[in-house]
């Protein structure tokens, strides 16, 4: 953020001007002043209206100029055309911020983006900030400021509380607010970014990650337009331990048009996000119910860095279920230790005792048996997270009360752990449960995924400092693609390294470049006009003895002549054959949005047909080269499966990291990297790239 | 079933006994009674208790001699001891059936288990028929009917509608009780079957099929105990056009333990279970929420046979969304057709007409064009589904009743499609929705997984007769394992064929064998008590000269001798090395619920690294077989990825469905099979098992 100081009061300003301010309720320049009227905002209002003298009962002004002081925070909702003079208006009194409703601007064509640059230009020159157009504005239920005309608090007001919704769409943005007042989930902040002609999803999201009655936050995104901020306040988010759920749409409207390279095409841009996210610690939800049982669960502010669930039940079937899904989620359910199942037998023997543990409906004819379960469970089973089945027995009432007191008691004891219940019960019972420290969910299985998030926070923010990126000398690219080896000459001053091979540009020299080698040997065809080798027929391997490399030789150039009319043609490589490693690939892509990705699998049919591959944002250190490595469907084959010694790990990790440096140091002008295929040798024997190609994307000229 | 006309009632009954009747309206034997008056039963209620005149103010009856008639149903809530009496008294008089509610039975030991037999046999002598013991037994809201002591309807009573309930689980099916009656789903029954002594989870399945008050069937299951009864109930819902969603939990506890051959430790169980439910039609539910979001829109009773999808949303972002979800799904949204895309952007210029649809919140300002809309979708998108996104404003005051009114003069024009809404309303707005023929959602993923479900089921009750399974002879197994030679003549006589090999004794034998097949050959070593030959070093490829045969011959004679030092040694297996084709997997383990089961895959690290298999009950004919070829992972490897030749897609379904067959004939005796690898050769030439290993089982003596 350019100003942060003028953003202060965004949320919480002291004084509220709406220009166009409407006396009908139910106008979008009425709505906002209707709504902080109805919620007691104690802040001061001033509607701007050149016609009345009162809007809905305060003193109206004509113009902006006659506001009595320099708004906080003032609300614009006059037509598009209208805008720019407002804002230059409220930017030369001083305003700290301006939310435009307006629709009409970048959206909607030429014309209205020029207005909307326009807007921008003219509050940039006195420092007021922007949120819009075609924004839904900011809803604060703690304080009753409503910048915004969101028609969903007709179906219910939202309640205070500790989650921040940012949301890019205004409509989901209001849906997620009603679908979260539906969920009795307390909000501190709702706030709808539209066109993000000034203030980005990133920008917003700092400002939520700074507000001090903001605990959770819930981000609805259709699209990223801007990373570095996004990525800058996702890490500071992280710093502060204020769990991020996003909500990315759009995973299957993968970007295939714009994919360049091979490996793009295979990954496609959602599965960027995907490492993006996953990299900054942001668990990212798929769908809304999904976004907001995560959000609800965080509100309490327990994220355990190595979770485990510990279950109790009154049904042993819920049981199973509890652990069908901890086993879909990956989430650890140990085994109580034999003392304490012991134990628990003794109390009741129908019980089972292992975990999940089930007491079965006993407990019905003594009740204390389940402060003791559960006591029994939390101290000696050590479980950071605990899932309490309860049913309707949460709810009936010859046996809520009990139960509540039973459960409160083991709660207080441990304030350290996560405590969760499956209970059907009135609104009124659930929020009973909550104030004791419980959270509430009805389905079981919905309750799991949302424990195992928090140990995806967890373990986020515990992650320690990564290893370093690896130094690499400047970059400098080529202006054109290089050939094969120019390719792996430049990568060699990386770290990155190739099969043994040479240049040759007469049957001879090959001839003596493979004697000296020792065959096999591989044969390549030579030629900066000629990238994609094999499919001309330009590679040949096994070659077995000098008369074959000299009949090789021929045969190559002969191809290619016969393939690329017009291509230079400098004789062919002659490489060490290479044999008995693990094929891989590694490959650059260029996302649009967060740059340089690194693209790691197995080589084949891995990649092509079992889509079995990991991305991560460049550059990157060696730890997370291994992570990264360790993290495939097929690593087992890496890692000695089938009877084969394990690959040398350190070569291949380093490799990749060098990759992801190199990248990262060769700018916007590099296209793709692939080197398909990279052989991993047994430990100790090192990595070697068999094949290099580098593509070079043209930048225009500034 | 044995005697169904003595079922007839078991839902519907005209009178029904309780014995052990309490006057106490929360004890086990007085919940039934209390509930029955509450909801105002119409049949006949007798209590029956020794001990009082007069039970809940209803005339009570001193013993089952004493009753007036023979009840239909008796409810049997006496201690596990007395209950054997007690049926042997109701089967006496002619009683229906009886509903054990009582515990301590074969869950409880040994003597609860030949208590169990007693109760059974009693009650077969005459007839009666029993549910349970260890039942929560049955609830029908239509008529009042509580068979049952569930507590969960404390919270509300179940409304009547056209969802039956089936559940092992007496806990779960309380449960699933309120939780549909929190969700507002009309119950046609809930029957928990509790031990199945008696009655099976396919017996009651059955009932439930042929009750008339029956459209759809969520069934709930922890463990199959016997799966020819609910097969036959199964393809009689199917047949009904019923359809069974069905929630068969221990997902993760995988019965590794009992996994004898390689395949099945691969595979596991539940892998058995969800393609034995795809088989049937069933769709397999992954949650309660799930399971219950997916009955309520089956009692809409459409089942488009060729799903598709088009989505009319207030909001782009719900509509991608909705997208993504479809993806996930493989829910086909097709474009609208351009003619109806220009219609629509005449009508509103700002809206994206393509599908999904986004009128954006214009449409409150003029709300006919909603309906617009939503006609030319329906009628000229012709999707079979239609999901409408209004959030918030399908309950909002000041828009439902217009939103409403012009929804509903669409929904009647089509009357054959699937119409469903995302809309925030209050309960009897919805209802509202409901009547007028709409589905309502909150969440629009949920929505989405719903409707793809309707499509399966559509898909199900579309399937045309399969083609019919291989005529074998006779199977006949030896009486313990075969050596590779001779299961391959075994395998032979089914129609399975192997690459070309014979048996050599010598190594002059082998030469000449070698001779006449043409080099490369395969020498293998053959011995009846050699199983896994390559693991002792037992095979040899690419032999290449008579020399070669001959020491060959003696390489492997010695490491056998070495490995295995009283092996019996018959010599070498001589086969054709066959080259070019792709490497396969078939095999057959056996189930021990569902019997021998085929499995497919791709040969070596597909099936042990990536687990892409797929497995099918057997027997079945070549197009199953082809499909389930066709449906693994890797399967453009087999039809012409990386410029391979498509293998012989005939050939190989033509061997995997004999394979089912020849496992199917050779009954229980058959351990397992492994044909590892099968090469699949190019198109015309066929497919050959190299190996075949063939497991016989010890078959207990009667």
């Amino acid at each position: 953020m350019r100003d942060p100081h003028h953003l202060e009061h965004l949320l919480n300003p002291r004084s509220v001007a709406v220009i166009g301010a409407s006396d009908d309720p139910l106008r979008i320049g009425g709505r906002p002043i209707s709504y902080m009227l109805k919620q007691g905002f104690a802040g001061r209002i001033y509607p701007v209206n050149p016609n009345r003298d009162v809007v809905q009962g305060l003193k109206a002004y004509a113009s902006v100029a006659d506001l009595p002081e320099a708004p906080d925070v003032a609300v614009v909702a006059v037509p598009a055309a209208a805008t720019p003079a407002v804002i230059a208006a409220l930017a030369h009194r001083g305003t700290g911020a301006a939310i435009l409703f307006s629709a009409g601007f970048a959206e909607a064509g030429p014309e209205g983006a020029e207005l909307q640059a326009q807007a921008v230009a003219a509050a940039r020159t006195h420092g007021m900030r922007l949120l819009g157009p075609n924004s839904l504005g900011i809803v604060i239920p703690r304080t009753g400021f409503f910048g915004s005309f969101v028609s969903s608090v007709e179906l219910g007001m939202p309640r205070p509380g500790r989650v921040a919704i940012v949301s890019q769409s205004g409509a989901y943005g209001g849906h997620l607010l009603s679908a979260a007042t539906a969920a009795d989930i307390g909000l501190s902040a709702v706030v709808m970014t539209g066109n993000e002609a000034d203030l980005s999803l990133g920008d917003v999201l700092q400002i939520v990650v700074n507000d001090p009655d903001t605990d959770v936050i819930a981000l609805y995104s259709e699209g990223i337009k801007e990373s570095a901020g996004l990525i800058v306040a996702l890490q500071a988010a992280r710093r502060a331990r204020k769990p991020v759920v996003m909500m990315k749409v759009g995973r299957s409207a993968v970007g295939s048009a714009a994919a360049q390279s091979h490996t793009a095409s295979i990954a496609g841009n959602d599965a960027v996000i995907d490492a993006v996210l996953t990299e900054l610690g942001v668990v990212r939800a798929r769908s809304t119910e999904h976004m907001l049982d995560i959000a609800r669960l965080a509100t309490r502010r327990i994220y355990p860095a190595h979770n485990s669930l510990g279950a109790i039940t009154v049904s042993g079937g819920a049981g199973v279920i509890i652990s069908d899904a901890a086993d879909d989620v990956g989430l650890p359910m140990p085994e109580m230790p034999q003392p304490a199942q012991d134990k628990l037998k003794a109390l009741l023997p129908f019980a089972s005792p292992r975990n999940p543990v089930d007491t079965t409906a006993q407990f019905l004819n003594e009740m204390s048996l389940i402060g003791q379960f559960l006591d029994t469970m939390v101290g000696e089973g050590g479980y950071q997270s605990i899932l309490g089945f309860f049913t309707y027995t949460g709810g009936a009432p010859s046996i809520a009360p009990h139960l509540r007191k039973q459960l409160k008691v083991v709660r207080e004891r441990y304030p350290d752990r996560l405590f969760v219940l499956c209970i059907q019960a009135s609104r009124e019972q659930i929020r009973g449960y909550e104030e004791d420290g419980f959270c509430v969910f009805e389905d079981p299985t919905r309750a799991v995924v949302a424990i195992a998030a928090m140990g995806q926070f967890g373990r986020a923010f515990a992650v320690k400092d990564r290893l370093p990126v690896p130094t690499l000398k400047a970059v400098t690219l080529p202006g054109r693609a290089p050939t094969e080896a120019q390719a792996k000459a430049l990568l060699a001053q990386a770290g990155i390294a190739s099969a043994p091979e040479r240049a040759c540009a007469s049957a001879d020299a090959a001839v003596a470049a493979a004697q000296e080698m020792g065959f096999p040997v591989v044969l390549k065809i030579l030629s900066p006009d000629i990238v994609h080798k094999s499919e001309i027929g330009g590679v040949l391997l096994g070659v077995s003895t000098p008369d074959a490399v000299r009949e090789g030789f021929a045969t190559l150039m002969g191809r290619a002549r016969a393939a690329v009319p017009h291509a230079s043609l400098e004789g062919v490589l002659v490489a060490k054959q290479l044999d008995g490693g693990v094929e891989c690939i590694l490959g650059i892509q260029q996302d649009p949005v967060f740059g340089p990705v690194a693209l790691f699998g197995l080589g084949g049919i891995f990649v092509e047909v079992m889509k079995d591959v990991v991305l991560h944002r460049c550059p990157f250190g060696v730890d997370v080269a291994e992570e990264m490595i360790r993290s495939i469907q097929g690593a087992p084959l890496l890692l000695g499966a089938r009877g084969k010694p394990p690959v040398d790990m350190a070569a291949l990790a380093s490799m990749l990291s060098r990759l992801s440096a190199f990248a990262h140091a060769a700018g916007p002008g590099l296209g793709s990297i692939d080197l398909n295929p990279v052989l991993a040798l047994p430990a100790g024997q090192g990595a070697f790239a068999v094949d290099a190609v580098i593509e070079i994307k043209p930048v225009p000229t500034a």
